[in-house]
């Protein structure tokens, strides 16, 4: 079948020959996890150019078998790719997937139906509006986020496109009042751990560069935003005639996993007629553990919350909740209503509660995430889902002692999560090299091919990131990175030592 | 397998596990394409809150065999959804999945790479310029929008997030001129076709609403873009001191499949430093048959060019090409260096000729699509794929055909590529009555779940839109809807003639 001419009659969607196409992806991703331990963690053929070299100039002009497809798969693009999937990537935050996650988004892709307005997939929407509740009950968030208390979510493929959809609600909130030309007066604060993602998102709706704050943070507040800071910035813009537009609010920062108090920054925030926003990408799964929903607390001063799944919660990519207080101040911003869009011969039936999502997001068409989202909570449930952030949690902890133990290693910032920030000590370099030292340390690993990690730089060092969260990272493969930290520490040590 | 409890120790990605809830969801979508044609096409049962009652109200405390959540996706899921994949489907624009589609999201889906910059998964940024190289040529694009011309493309998930990164750009590079305070004399055109996504963009990125020219359209130009018109308004602006920003022509208009004519309007911006993007959303998948590449003649004096492989080219979605003349003006407004991204130990290699995609969107995180498009394109070839294209085009050809031959009927706007928008002609009804005549047919036609079709106004006339492009759809089903539309009209026009 695979392997006949499909130029003349092409059925697209014949489903004996859909189940052998598929059939054959199954068992070559069944094989890829089999041996995903096997490759060099990140690419290790990392010259640009390279596959533009392996691949023909044109599409071919005509159809050819999966097999020979899959076959160019593992040859030319598999050992260019640097392997999420992998049990030893511990870089950036991981984006692991799993059987329901990948289950998931096989009903998403192969129904392919686009929720963008009720009547375009009605059990689509409504199971989305029903996950964000779950979710967001989950993770201990106030009623007033949910469906259920007068707020209400929506699944985004990011949380940069979360934040530009409340950037631009909060925008246009105050824009009403003020009028378009007090663009330029508007402020937005974060912290210099807030995600580079969101300045971007205040640029692109607007704001002026120069109406950014990135207020700084210390170790003194284990590099969270205090509301202080936040006040003495807020009150000298308004002082200079500045308008106060949006805070953000991360909980578990990228480069060192950190937390801002969302209450004192909340109510900092009401003070000055602010939007709050809290940034859980990463973080945000651990709240489904009553022992990190502590980090949410003060939550319902936020005017929007988001996290993503597809992160540290087994939902392969892509999936961010966003879960907003006031939907009308988001659709204001988002809402369009083309004569092609209108649902006729629908109306009467109840329309009012029936939500369009696409007046919640930036694009108008949209996949169905719920359904991946919705399989990944059935298939593993609540129970399950914990076991797993405390595995990785756990073993994060393991690390973050072994290495305090090893008196050449520092911990730099306490762990609150599964990221563990460390770095060679300094004593073993002058001041000046040991910068140097933990680059090549970094480097040294990452070339090993047997772990990716990546780094940070926090109050002028350089230091050395782990982030566990692997779908399939046990225990042996964190014991393995530490031993080939300090196989690699050694080696570079040396070459200071004399 | 399947129905042990997954509390204790889960294992998301054990590979046996893995192939036996892929395999499941296989056998389950291939039995889903074998019945489609038996659901309503349009989602039965439109009461909002329906699943949310029928679901707990929370996420379940253990996980549950991937059978049980099969049979509630039958049971409850499936009759509330509008059947994109019906070959009867034949609303709005067509979003066609294949086997091919479906086996590249599996692939992107299984593999789970987060491909935004460089380092993070150099095959997939590689493969994505290639494939989006192959398009291009396919289309018969100029080469100054192609990487081995000097410019460049990335795959976005919709045309709203091209149209939102190429008017950031735009905007960026005007400002920079300007003063970020001229931000409220930027004005941006259209027409009154363009797709309703161009404004909700426009206003993203903080251009005032009272500065979008929506410019009408007639009958006289087959409602395209007239460059006397564009020129009249932009004489306007001019003379009020405003700034000409970014025009909008589009290839195969929403309502109406109307073509605005690209090299023309090319040639008004050029006049007046306008930034041109071509929207060739739906229409733009035609281009691959020479036949049709005539609509994109001009392209060469666009700044971007857009097209969704996920609407009329079996690449299921998401799935949209970009492609811009001057990557450098697109990086400008887009990128972000943050120090947890630099990648540390891989410079030297080449650098400079590797893409970062994050600085070509909205988004940090980004999916693999280029491997989706990428099978799609190995798997049915130039010639499958242009033969798959003509099969909907002759379909509608005979539609078109067919409904003019009947008296009682009239096609409103020549079709230009698989969309056909027809009417019951006015004398069988007052001229208040025509529009709801025509309504009561769509409404009829609807609710009998044999079809699905939409509407447009033009002229203040309600008007049927039958959009040819399911993967499914046969000659056998656009001649069923032809029976279906005409025994509504016996129905509705009944009533109208006594």
């Amino acid at each position: 079948m695979g392997s006949l001419p499909l130029d003349a009659s092409l059925r697209p969607l014949d489903p004996e020959a859909f189940a052998g196409d598929s059939r054959a992806i199954v068992d070559f991703l069944a094989e890829y996890y089999r041996d995903v331990d096997k490759y060099p963690v990140r690419a290790a053929d990392l010259e640009p150019g390279r596959l533009r070299k392996l691949l023909p100039e044109a599409a071919p002009e005509h159809g050819e078998p999966m097999e020979d497809i899959l076959e160019d798969v593992r040859r030319d693009i598999l050992p260019g790719l640097t392997h999420w999937q992998s049990p030893s990537f511990f870089a950036y935050f991981p984006m692991n997937g799993s059987a329901a996650g990948f289950a998931g988004e096989m009903l998403s892709a192969g129904l392919n139906v686009a929720p963008f307005v009720w009547v375009a997939s009605p059990a689509a929407a409504e199971l989305e509006s029903v996950v964000v509740d779950w979710m967001g009950t989950l993770l201990g968030l106030p009623q007033r986020l949910l469906f259920s208390g007068g707020g209400g979510g929506v699944l985004q493929g990011s949380t940069c496109e979360a934040v530009v959809c409340t950037l631009a609600a909060a925008r246009d909130r105050a824009l009403a009042r003020l009028g378009h030309e007090s663009i330029v007066k508007l402020v937005v604060y974060a912290s210099d751990q807030t995600h580079a993602t969101f300045q971007k998102g205040a640029r692109l709706v607007g704001i002026p560069p120069s109406n950014f704050r990135v207020i700084r943070t210390t170790s003194a507040s284990g590099y969270g935003l205090t509301a202080d800071d936040v006040r003495a910035a807020v009150d000298r813009d308004v002082a200079r005639g500045l308008v106060p537009l949006y805070l953000c609010a991360t909980v578990g920062t990228t480069g060192l996993g950190a937390v801002d108090p969302v209450r004192e920054l909340g109510e900092e925030a009401r003070r000055h007629g602010m939007w709050l926003h809290v940034d859980a990408a990463y973080a945000g799964s651990a709240a489904i553990c009553p022992e990190f929903q502590g980090t949410l607390d003060g939550a319902e001063l936020a005017d929007s919350v988001s996290m993503n799944p597809h992160k540290w919660f087994l939902t392969n990519a892509d999936c961010c909740c966003l879960w907003v207080a006031s939907p009308g101040a988001l659709t204001s911003a988002l809402s369009t209503d083309p004569e092609y869009l209108k649902n006729v011969g629908t109306d009467g039936t109840g329309k009012p509660a029936a939500i369009d999502y696409k007046d919640w997001q930036i694009s108008l068409s949209r996949r169905f995430r719920a359904i991946k989202l919705w399989v990944v909570l059935r298939r593993y449930g609540a129970v399950g889902l914990r076991a797993h952030i405390r595995r990785h949690v756990t073993t994060a902890k393991w690390f973050e002692r072994t290495v305090a133990a090893d008196e050449r290693f520092e911990v730099v910032v306490p762990r609150k999560f599964s990221l563990v920030c460390f770095r060679l000590r300094e004593r073993f370099a002058g001041d000046d090299a040991a910068d140097e030292l933990n680059r090549e340390l970094l480097t040294a690993v990452n070339a090993s091919g047997r772990a990716f990690v990546t780094h940070f730089v926090v109050d002028g060092k350089f230091v050395i990131r782990l982030a566990v969260g692997g779908a399939m990272t046990e225990m042996r493969h964190v014991m393995d990175v530490w031993e080939l930290l300090q196989a690699s520490a050694d080696h570079v040590l040396r070459r200071y030592s004399y």
